[in-house]
């Protein structure tokens, strides 16, 4: 392969086709990870990319290959996701270039400042990108709890982030009987109980107060308010979106029915992203032709796939995490799943007609 | 009234009786209040005892009378309560001695720097104490919600206190299904809910979680641990004990039910303090005499009788708190209760037998 590094910090290998000027099939994944981290968030699907090209063993495609290690997934350092995917698409929006890390060195400044990137001059820059697809670890338990070593991805499920805040009275909790009361935390606890029943009874929702704060927050007194977070998410938006409201309202109705008051604000409302379906049907002839049930899966989390989904088709195999553990140093990988990728991951390349895509 | 300052801070008026040597009895509450407080907390019940004496007109009493107001019963300073009841009594453990305040100023150097405290110099030290009573504002809703002006109290009640600690799994809110969570948040909502519900049940019982923290505490995490505290109050020890017990037995209940663990710790078992039995039928009688009715109340909060009825006869008498705001700058009572509080107070001393107590 010849390898660059672009500006944004992607590291690029090109692998070229049976013919010049053939379409580019990139594979590819995220080089960075979270501080205190695993061994495989990102990188794992990169390794399998280049993996991928050393099984050809020199043997062409009727398409290019890119592989590509995507900087800057995470948003640690400037707070904003996807900075490498966004830059290998061409596409930094002022609101990225101008965002600042905690030195005060913004975006831009810091793609002037790397030397070592190379974009534009590039001797192989790709020809036309026909699709792309990720290999990621889970970083959930789903494929571990059902025994399965890969799966492919539908869809990276939409999000709702919300706060609520219940505001009753703060009070005596000695002289204050229970009748008279305006306990915000017992409010909010109901709620939190309804956040729960709800989600669990709709199929692949998920929904999870993860922050709350209690006003004053002492134990002699009854809290005068309580503020939370509420997070849903769904692979069809016409769910979480009804999900969501649904969860608001119970809040006002709870509220109502103790006399204290809520207050919520929506703060982030992302919709799903399909994975395209002709990638995702090769992906499953893949599966199949390996002996594997190609058992269709929702990315709870956001992925480079995401993004890149809005340019070009793009697909996603989750490889199982086993204890469904990740963003911490006990995240593996199990090898023979490893293998079951790579054995996909052949059979999708050979099987793949690019042509076919979009 | 002969006026001293004891060497604990306490102000003392002594007036005397009919007779030298006759039995003392003593009204009073406390001088200090909390930072940011209203006017009447306390004070209030000193003001009632001076001004009963005031409307005895110079009449004596077949009993003296001393008239005191406490120094420090809230405990700001030094953290500790009850500190100018204790020291009038004559006992202030080592603990309360040796406690310091921010500056490193102990209890003991306080007492020993304070030129003003005239204790063992005070000329009319009181002859035998025969009994007390407390006028103090409630503190909370009952009477105000009731329409009553005062009201008898039958006991301080007892207070449990503990901590309660709610261990699952932090885990991603995107990528881990609900079947497969063990959310500590929403283990601790439906034990706040059980919480509220049992002590809804049981008459006179008050149980409030009033602090709450979730760990890690994002919007986007599972909470992995949640803690809490416990506080729970009723005038019957074998009440409060039971409630408590099946308190943290429920907790432990949904701990299992959800794969959770739970932990508990009992911080504070404070055992009931009922009024004097006899002072209590001389008060009700009064009120029975001014045309009252003596609703029974019980203070879920503690007050200097709670200390001083380990020594001799005790009682409280609470005067209706509008709105039940207190340790507010808008904490109030009305004139016409305070009338009410008077006559009862008056018609109290006119037809107490001192020798009739224990």
């Amino acid at each position: 392969m010849k390898v660059t590094l672009d500006r944004v910090g992607n590291l690029r290998g090109y692998y070229p086709g049976e013919t010049a000027g053939a379409p580019t099939f990139v594979l590819g994944s995220h080089l960075d990870t979270v501080p205190n981290a695993g061994a495989f968030d990102g990188v794992l699907g990169v390794a399998i990319g280049i993996s991928l090209v050393q099984l050809l063993g020199g043997r062409r495609l009727p398409y290019a290959l890119e592989i590509v290690g995507f900087s800057e997934e995470e948003g640690i350092r400037f707070g904003i996701p996807f900075i490498g995917s966004l830059g290998w698409l061409g596409e930094l929006p002022a609101r990225v270039l101008e965002a600042k890390d905690k030195a005060g060195i913004s975006v831009r400044e810091t793609i002037q400042r790397f030397r070592h990137g190379v974009d534009g001059e590039a001797p192989n820059e790709p020809s036309r990108r026909a699709g792309f697809l990720e290999f990621h670890i889970e970083q959930g338990p789903v494929l571990d709890t059902l025994g399965l070593p890969v799966a492919p991805v539908t869809a990276i499920a939409g999000q709702t982030r919300a706060s609520v805040t219940f505001r009753g009275s703060a009070n005596h909790a000695g002289t204050t009987p229970m009748h008279l009361r305006k306990d915000a935390a017992a409010a909010i606890a109901e709620w939190i109980l309804a956040v729960e029943g709800i989600a669990r009874s709709v199929e692949g929702l998920v929904a999870t107060v993860g922050a709350l704060e209690v006003l004053p927050g002492a134990s002699n007194v009854i809290a005068g308010e309580c503020r939370a977070t509420l997070d849903v998410r769904h692979a069809d938006d016409s769910v979480r979106n009804m999900a969501a409201q649904k969860l608001l309202e119970r809040a006002e109705k709870i509220a109502g029915a103790r006399r204290l008051t809520v207050e919520h604000w929506t703060r982030m409302n992302q919709r799903a992203v399909p994975m395209d379906a002709c990638l995702l049907s090769t992906v499953e002839k893949a599966f199949l032709a390996v002996g594997l049930e190609p058992h269709r899966t929702v990315s709870g989390a956001g992925h480079d796939a995401m993004i890149i989904a809005e340019h070009m088709p793009a697909a996603m195999v989750f490889v199982r995490s086993p204890g469904g553990i990740s963003h911490h140093p006990a995240e593996t990988v199990l090898v023979e799943d490893i293998e079951m990728a790579l054995r996909v991951g052949l059979t999708f390349l050979d099987q793949l007609i690019v042509e076919e895509l979009r």
